[in-house]
């Protein structure tokens, strides 16, 4: 990738055919509501996890076309030379309003929703879903190996198995929302303030004419954070007791071994001994071999001696299921003031889009603290309130709730107003805590990995409504 | 992402604790010698293909520290002073040998070799695996699907599912070199000179008061490429009908129709049956609904009409096995000019690496033109040649096999020389012939999606003499 590459040009090239045409059409600067949904969990979870929102700020203060990008797009000779000399002058002016990141979303919801001159709200879709769907999917994922690892630590050690420079330095981040204590990707350190660590590899043992000599210099040279790599030859028979002796003769204040392979639920449980039994309660055992939240979850249940868990490739992946399903709909126009819904049908019901300018609440029982459900309304709807509040099921209209004694929280901010950042964005400090205190109003019943339960996203009546006139106006015979 | 990353930083961290010991223990200058190498073919496949290598030339080239680069580290406070200082002046002086990109690559082979001082050798690990890793997994799966669309076109569509900038614009240049004769994305283009395609979304026809209007309109603008996508409301009773209204008011002379989502195999089959009724068979029909190689090969088997396909989000992320193996082994130490070889044992034999410095060649059958067998010798060994010339499975080696009218190949350049850049990296369209040619070099036995026949990678007889003895002296009892 080249240094000056231009994030404004991170886009599908439909963006620009048809921005060219709006123009050519006079339609430009008609006013257009897009909003970015999801609609699937990935791994089959209970939640998903809101992120990436600060890179689409950064793209959205930074859109401009250089004089570059437009004799690029001019030579591809299918766009009008007016539509060209107008790009010289593109400044962002649309609204954006967005769910914060750490925040808890699920599927079907306006996680972020865009208004604005048509050609700037379709424009921007592509890098507003890149962005979102990549660190929403990695922090989803990294919460989960977080939770599965009951409180001990869990870094991010997937660099060199990240798709590209933007997944390695962006992932660390995301799984540091997720709840992962830190990263052995340097750059994101230096970049997002997210603590960078990191040891020894193999080859460092390697290097030296033994390993007791190779543990000797490392715990000489870092006692503070004295962790040894102790399988490059034989864990339980050369690793282990070369580390023991180290530690003997140096006592390094902070003293660690890690294991990279093999059995870990073994291995660990005979370090453990081992280092017991010379008087190192005090040495941590961290691991780090082809981990996820199922391994994690077995080794831990199979009560493996493990301080904490190095997390590679499954994580910066998501190798289980890498793929945020994030998409970006039209969902209203405004002609005259006038916001006109508008709604995409598909033979499939679950693709049906929410059509209308809207708000998403969530609804918090004032007894417990916990989340009851998610409610969708028109924009201009009042706020949720009231004893015996109605809410129900839109696949089951049937199923109806009586609220009583609840609080609705607006879950969405507003970023732009008319292309001026309006938003102040939080620390990554912030987000994280936020994300925890997202996951801790959850019910436990929807944290479950396998079959969570399915939280309740409504739509209000109104909404409800309106979708169901659309639906029939655009249906064919 | 910040804009002034500098690459030098995307690195683990251990690489610079490492870098610190050895200079502080005064090894920093003595020459060793890293491979880098797979060990498993994603999806099970028979092959893989080498591509990312220009992205580490450009590293490479680029390698140093900033002053807020040793600043940051200085904070971390583990770091040498005399060790930062260094930093300043940190220029690549390395020799690197590789596998040009394209190349059809398999597991154990030392595709990267990388000889220089031990600082500089360890440090660059990071990157060189995260850029060969992400590309090789893109080129690999994107040859998979492109094979599978026997002789008809796919274009890679999935910048919005990639994970972040990088995933995307350097997935599309991979896609690009394993066969994908385009890609949405718009940057790739102007970078690399994919040719990007693109037309409009669903969002273009629900813009316009009705789907004839939004598809007159569009054939208005861009008669050379006029790609309707018919799926917003109805395939065969509003889409289709449609655009075969406009074809006829306005007969442009590049005609196609896009389905996106439903049956493609009934979709097609009826909407090829209207186009061709209509009189319009010069009009294609284009693909694009969560497509892979699998779900392309059986609708082709049932006979779905299309003529090229667009794939997104299984193609941008490898979805059904997002991970790319690729590790960075040390191989040899060198004192006072003799190459001391060094091997990492494993409790699993498949991972135990191959030491010394090696070459690499590719047999080739002179009668066929076809690949026999790639062979790792040692570097000072002579080119494999003569008839009786006798390989054997390094895991069975009772199985041996003589070798009559032969042509060994070096399948290695040289890409740096102390440093300095000492190959002419190809261009896009070279790297994506010959990879074309690396393909038709191949047995079909070794392309099947399911159960490949296992191309030999053996290893000269001095080599694995050489392997023999070091696991015997580095086994524990």
């Amino acid at each position: 990738m080249k240094k000056n590459l231009n994030l404004t040009m991170v886009t599908d090239f439909y963006e620009i055919t048809m921005a060219n045409g709006y123009f050519k059409a006079g339609m430009g600067d008609d006013i257009a509501y897009f909003d970015m949904f999801f609609r699937r969990i990935p791994d089959g979870g209970g939640m998903a996890i809101m992120a990436g929102l600060e890179q689409v700020v950064d793209y959205l203060n930074d859109l401009h076309f250089t004089d570059d990008d437009i004799e690029f797009l001019r030579e591809k000779k299918c766009f009008d030379e007016s539509f060209l000399e107008c790009l010289k002058d593109f400044k962002f002016q649309c609204d954006v309003w967005a769910v914060p990141e750490g925040t808890v979303i699920f599927p079907g919801e306006p996680i972020i929703t865009v208004r604005g001159p048509m050609i700037q709200a379709q424009f921007i879709e592509t890098m507003v879903l890149l962005q979102v769907n990549h660190q929403s999917l990695i922090a989803t994922k990294a919460n989960r190996i977080v939770r599965a690892a009951k409180g001990r630590g869990v870094m991010e050690f997937g660099t060199r198995r990240a798709h590209g420079v933007s997944a390695a330095v962006n992932g660390a981040r995301a799984a540091y929302i997720g709840g992962c204590v830190g990263t052995a990707c340097t750059v994101s350190d230096e970049q997002y303030g997210i603590n960078a660590l990191g040891t020894m590899a193999h080859s460092w043992v390697q290097m030296h004419s033994c390993e007791y000599e190779a543990f000797r210099r490392y715990a000489e040279i870092y006692p503070q954070n004295c962790v040894l790599l102790v399988d490059t030859y034989d864990v339980l028979r050369s690793g282990v007791p070369n580390a023991i002796r180290v530690f003997k003769e140096l006592d390094p204040p902070s003293k660690g071994i890690r294991i990279d392979s093999g059995d870990v639920s073994y291995l660990t449980k005979k370090a453990r001994e081992m280092l017991d039994e010379a008087g190192f309660e005090d040495c941590k055992i961290v691991v780090s071999n082809s981990l996820d939240e199922n391994i994690i979850k077995e080794v831990i249940d199979e009560g493996a001696c493990i301080d904490s868990f190095g997390v590679g490739e499954r994580l910066i992946t998501a190798g289980s299921e890498p793929v945020f399903g994030g998409v970006y709909k039209l969902a209203a126009l405004e002609k005259d003031g006038e916001i006109i819904p508008k709604i995409k049908i598909s033979e499939n019901v679950g693709k049906i889009t929410n059509p209308g300018f809207k708000t998403l609440y969530r609804l918090f029982d004032n007894d417990t603290g916990r989340a009851v459900a998610d409610l969708i309304t028109l924009h201009d709807e009042p706020v949720p309130a009231g004893d015996g509040f109605e809410i129900f099921d839109p696949d089951a209209v049937w199923k109806r709730k009586r609220l009583r004694n609840f609080t609705a929280k607006n879950l969405r901010v507003q970023l732009f107003d008319k292309g001026r950042q309006v938003y102040e964005l939080p620390s990554i400090e912030e987000i994280k805590a936020h994300c925890k205190e997202e996951i801790d109003s959850m019910w436990d019943e929807m944290l479950r990995f396998e079959n969570p339960q399915t939280y309740y996203v409504d739509l209000s009546q109104k909404l409800y409504d309106m979708k169901a006139r659309l639906i029939e106006e655009n249906s064919h015979e």
